[in-house]
């Protein structure tokens, strides 16, 4: 018989992306097509549904050879029953996706939230292949995170595990109100949104920097003004890896992950990050939780959430 | 055929306690005899060995329905190799625990640490009966943990899982260092130990309070005085509940159980330790990830280890 395919697709608020992934997480073709989220979501899982059997028509595979459809979105949903409850950049509430696809494709069709997928995939082929045990940082807008159990997402009782971003982990003294309505969480310092604001927060205070010359301040200008030896960017840039690296420390007496994988836009800022986030991740965790385990950048970059979404059905619990 | 049976060991630096549990991990025999550790390794494993056959012997059980033998011990090993690296209490180094229990008793034997045996005590049969994933805090002179998933003890990749004790959670303002190495570890506030050294800081402060009048102050002196309103006392006990309760939070966003147990000597203070660790757990909680979550003190005391060692070979991953 023919090798199965996995079909991953990757649900943003633009863009619908799709691809086909190999046994082994390898990526063999992608398509890209429109969300058109203003239709609403019928409409978007209809033209999931087209772009799916489109991408395997255009493909040397046969629609038998699919064993099965993933798909990753931003959201609170109810995983095992693909329900998503809410996704406010799709503009859905109470939408049974798993079942409609489903029912359009005839095929199984799992869903789970975007950073879950993304960890999975670099689980799967990226930075993680052959680790059973870790944990993936996306750092982006937001903190996202997931929980690769002997190769499996790990949803936890009501499908909050990973969420890292909302770990409370600045002092109260130093915290600020987090969008979620708890004080202190990790995306509060260690997102690009975080990094923003701290500098727009040092210049308005007209403290002296680089930053201040900029007509609007992006995470990229922080993390390069403080490869220029900025000294308020670099002050941030430490914050932001203090309190990721704590958060680190805290997953390891809980967890002990075999490795970090740290992706999303802001990891992108390299060795400025990674050193101190290293250092902070060193002092705070026990000698013999660290032993063998490293912090590697993410390796599958935006392909991350097709490749983990692809490998729902052959590695979800 | 008759049914099986399971023997938990929880061997202790003074005593070994041996017990028989059914199925359900019901605890129907217990046995205990001296250590006897000063005599080395190799004479108190065959005292072990001598007590589990004896505990059969004078059952109403055949030795052939022994299932497997399950025994925890306090310190640092190679659980799935069943090798003790350092048990301090004992005076072990580098025993091959299971082997040699192997060879006297022609029987499966397993080895885990002391907390995260008595974690699966609670799950099997204690206060997390019926509860898949959970997390449990032993409270006595460390501050112990064990995490459940899937109703197994997760070991994570270097057996370090569930060090919760070891969660750098106090902020360095106010840190102190801790045995290990690391500083402001959860146990040097919120063990039995770090309450104590908190309250004799304050009388050596010269603060007014009537732990002053003590000769020696233990833990539930201190809980004794908080519930008489003593205000340096409530102090400390809420102190040693806020960084409890912060770490549960930590916990909830990475794992999100379904329940946390409290076990150990310090759990024994009920309400006034309770109440301000529900207090701080809700603070720094999303709410999402407390959703059907509660806090509850174990209720095997000190059977938990027993019963949990039975259970090693019966949910053990």
């Amino acid at each position: 018989m023919a090798n199965q395919i996995y079909i991953g697709v990757d649900l943003g608020g633009t863009n619908i992306k799709v691809g086909i992934c190999d046994e082994h997480g390898t990526l063999l073709h992608t398509y890209e097509g429109p969300t058109g989220a203003d239709e609403g979501a019928e409409a978007v899982l209809g033209r999931i549904a087209q772009y799916v059997r489109k991408i395997v028509e255009d493909s040397k595979f046969e629609w038998d050879q699919v064993a099965g459809i993933g798909a990753g979105l931003a959201g609170f949903m109810d995983i095992p029953e693909g329900f998503v409850k809410l996704s406010p950049n799709l503009g859905w509430h109470n939408v049974p996706a798993k079942k409609i696809l489903e029912e359009k494709l005839g095929k199984t069709v799992t869903i789970d939230n975007d950073a879950n997928v993304a960890a999975l995939g670099e689980a799967w082929s990226g930075a993680g292949k052959g680790i059973p045990n870790l944990v993936c940082y996306t750092l982006g807008t937001g903190v996202g995170g997931g929980i690769i159990i002997n190769g499996h997402i790990y949803q936890g009782s009501g499908g909050m595990a990973g969420e890292l971003g909302h770990m409370s982990i600045v002092p109260d003294i130093e915290a600020i109100n987090c969008g979620c309505g708890q004080i202190g969480c990790l995306e509060t310092v260690s997102s690009a949104t975080g990094i923003v604001r701290m500098a727009n927060d040092a210049v308005e205070r007209g403290e002296h920097t680089s930053l201040a010359l900029l007509e609007k301040i992006a995470a990229k200008d922080v993390f390069d003004a403080a490869k220029s030896g900025d000294e308020v960017a670099l002050r941030i840039v430490h914050r932001a890896a203090l309190y990721l690296g704590k958060s680190m420390a805290a997953v390891s007496v809980v967890l002990n992950p075999g490795r970090y994988i740290i992706g999303g836009g802001v990891s992108k800022a390299g060795e400025v990050l990674f050193a101190p986030l290293r250092e902070a991740y060193m002092k705070y965790t026990p000698e013999q939780a660290r032993e063998g385990v490293d912090i590697v950048p993410a390796t599958l970059g935006n392909d991350a959430g097709i490749v983990g979404a692809a490998g729902l059905n052959l590695r979800h619990r």
